[in-house]
């Protein structure tokens, strides 16, 4: 298939090579030049603007947008409606919040024009040597672009979740999942890093990593880090989050779903933005009060 | 009644002050002798050791031991051990882990010794002016006490919780919900503090500690903390822990009690120790390794 | 003064005795007539809907609403709008959501009336006898309705917090706070409950109500709860909740406040209203397939 | 190499399987004669008591035992000390608590007999076809037994983690961070349980197995399990625990290391054994008392 790229960032870029290297065709565009004019190198053309772009496409056409999540995505395809006829798809393939993708559906429907909320999973390694596709909007277009994900996904590494939005839900709960995941990975490290013994942290990730029924990329990925760096000394443990793991606490909240494990791990990772909290200064203030305890004061 | 008090801390100094102001008799000793000095000024009689305080009380004793709680309290114990007779009483009103306060209480019931645990609550105010003990041990025993709480506690703020270990145990599961309310108030605090709004704290802690659900001593503590140091700015929130709320977690843990709120307030105030975190550093890794999302370095 | 009360349920009720018995007067309307007639004999005036409301107020009037939070506080307003004019003051004294609260004040300040938030605790007994009101909105109407604060306040009991929303949002976090102080009490009982010990809870609650650095409502009411059935067997443990914590946590979310207790309370609520769980069935399963550990069945 | 294999339950008798596919010879014992029959099959040489089993190993004797943790392996080691010879291995493959190995090790290193901790991982399919060792005690005994891990574990599944108890330490903190991932996973596919989507959660873990970020043997064994019971409705969410969860976390109370994920997953463990809760009584009750909130009696 000939297929349309918009936004070559890391994740763009990654999608792009696995494409080409499938005997796909790509028409690749960002507002910065240069990816575009690398992975021309490789095969895909490059357009200079959305205009060019979707004139290179055969009708019926796919886009795939790959923006970062939010009002990128609507200015994107702001741009494209005037572009696009009915009967083409649409594809997002960022982490928009799934309410967002039912929306942008609905309004896309009333165009003729097929929106498909897509979650991609894998990381940069697995967006070009093969991923994890979760695909959620029309059926019948889904058929249509099914080729592309059975190339570009490692096998059995996509699925099609059913209506509007199922896709972008279920990244949502995934990248949910891996902060839990992650967070218990960590934890555990810190039991051992606090221990008397003294282990050698790429050894126990990878014995982990190997029969043990624990064992899974995250493992691996943690046996890989501490290869470049034993104790990971060179690192800070400041855990950014992007966005996914909110939404699924805020999801379970709305749901009455149980979801303790997904939202400590993102409170530690709010935690560990911060250097000193307000609710510590309360609690030693309290102790304080109460006891007499002593305070470590601002200026020590 | 006359009784002895081993330790002249901020605790022990409060109840001897307290005792007197009753109109009970009280000798004192703690190997500074400086507080024990003060106390003599009060009307207290000073003691130079375990032996002249002992031999200062009538038969049947009761020496009361307000000393830091592990192995001080053996300590004391040992020596006082061949100074007591048989139907003397002995009381532990530390924060004494209710386990070891059923073993020693064994350990002395063979001599004939009582030996009650008193749990202490109200912090150095109430120590002085009116706190609330929770007692175990001899129901015989209390009884024989009973007077000194009934003047030391204020007004329903003493308690014979029954057996050896009683007493402690209800001190330690009432530290455990110190810990949680605490937490919980910090919470709201810090939500404040993070909002738009521009809350004068000392006024919010007032208006609460008025007619509202969450009005109790915690939240007149915090208002009189923010009288103080409105923003809390001179203090870091560095949230130490002294015992208890750790066995709490640890007994919930061994009774197949749910006690996620203590346990998650215990957690944060280890944390509060840390200013970067293994776990952190783990999590930070792996999101490296996956997605190539920027750290921290150690030098930034 | 006179003011209007729209919505005579167990708080609306409460606040008209309370009001009526400072000497003010009440305007009062519920769609269900027996309440307000109930309260005619009290000195109330039933109003047979809110136009006959409206009309028996003097200008500048004060309305105040006591109604479910959500879509029936907006149906109110539109059916006062028309009747009311600039300068009245119309009071949301229920727990709505601070955000809509300042939307709901923007609208209404295009028609020059004055719409402030008002959180309420103290339960319904605080209601009548005097309870705790955190307050936003324009300065000037607050000082203009402040005497009634005064008066149906406990001592210190009201507070203004600063610009629309800002009552509602102390509201907020109080009931977020109450959630875990709540979950903290509780777990500590429950610790009692498992453990060997046969304590008598009301007098616990008791002793912990008096002298104890825990002391406050709360325990105090837990203490009226076990008089009335000692070890809570006429129960079920169902922890329904209004709204208020999760739009604490949520808001926690948004903010990047630490908030772990909180959200704990609140799973821990969710949890209470599911005989089973899915959670748990996953996990039961995993244990199942990795290391044959036997499941239970759904017949069992 | 020829050992002994003391306990022949699903996860010693796969072992002895194990063994012999590589070419070991393996003297079994079980005080159920019918396992030790079957390996007999096998090439096993059965025993039919430790003494017989002792004899038919050539000296320096290596006996494994794979027995439940507990006072059960203390009676083992007890019945085979006396039959032991200074310079014998003797290992503990179960998952005994690493504080317990460090002191059998200490006791039997008296006698010059080397006892190993093996924390072993991998489930009862891994313990037959290749699992995950993790090892503690002498270096210098290890390396004489590492023939019979080499083969045994999967390729890079064992590690010799250093002194006495690392190995069970190594296998504690694995078994924790086991409970928080599947906890994790377990509480996404609850939220997708709760969504208005409706996913085939067979399909789901498969692509979730497959080039995802949360790709590992736990998802896959969601899937199988998944793939018996689509709903899971023939089971329910019991979640027991068989202790090393509870270890991690009171060893993380121990060092002061941060591990509220492992905690809250083994809270939720504890939940879902009870079918009512009395800390859930006490919040239901709470809210009666202060807010007239409707409570579930126990007849309803």
């Amino acid at each position: 298939m000939r297929i349309g790229m918009v936004g070559l960032g890391k994740m763009g870029y990654n999608l792009v090579q696995n494409l080409l290297r499938h005997g796909h065709e790509a028409v690749v565009f960002d507002k910065d030049p240069a990816p575009g004019k690398r992975l021309a190198g490789l095969g895909a053309v490059p357009a200079e603007n959305l205009e060019e772009l979707v004139a290179n496409l055969p009708a019926p056409r796919t886009v795939w947008m790959m923006v970062p999540a939010g009002k990128i995505v609507d200015s994107v395809i702001d741009s494209l409606l005037p572009l696009l006829d009915a009967g083409d798809v649409l594809i997002d393939g960022g982490n928009s919040h799934y309410k967002e993708s039912v929306a942008r559906s609905e309004k896309l429907a009333a165009h003729g024009i097929h929106y498909m909320d897509v979650g991609t999973s894998g990381g940069t390694e697995g967006a070009e040597r093969g991923g994890c596709f979760m695909i959620g909007g029309d059926k019948d277009a889904f058929e249509k672009i099914e080729p592309i994900f059975r190339d570009m996904a490692v096998d059995k590494g996509y699925f099609y979740g059913g209506k509007s939005g199922s896709g972008h839900f279920l990244k949502m709960v995934h990248n949910g999942i891996e902060y839990g995941m992650m967070q218990a990975i960590a934890e555990g490290f810190e039991v051992l890093d606090k221990s008397g013994f003294d282990f050698d942290y790429e050894k126990v990730a990878e014995v982990w990593s190997n029969g043990s029924v624990i064992r899974g990329w995250l493992m691996e990925l943690a046996g890989q880090a501490f290869s470049k760096d034993p104790k990971l000394e060179g690192i800070r443990g400041v855990m950014q989050s992007s966005g996914e793991g909110k939404w699924t606490v805020e999801t379970a909240l709305d749901l009455g779903a149980n979801a303790p494990v997904i939202a400590m791990s993102l409170f530690m990772r709010y935690r560990s933005l911060e250097t000193d909290t307000f609710h510590g200064k309360v609690v030693a203030a309290l102790r304080n009060e109460f006891g007499g305890h002593a305070v470590v004061r601002s200026a020590d």
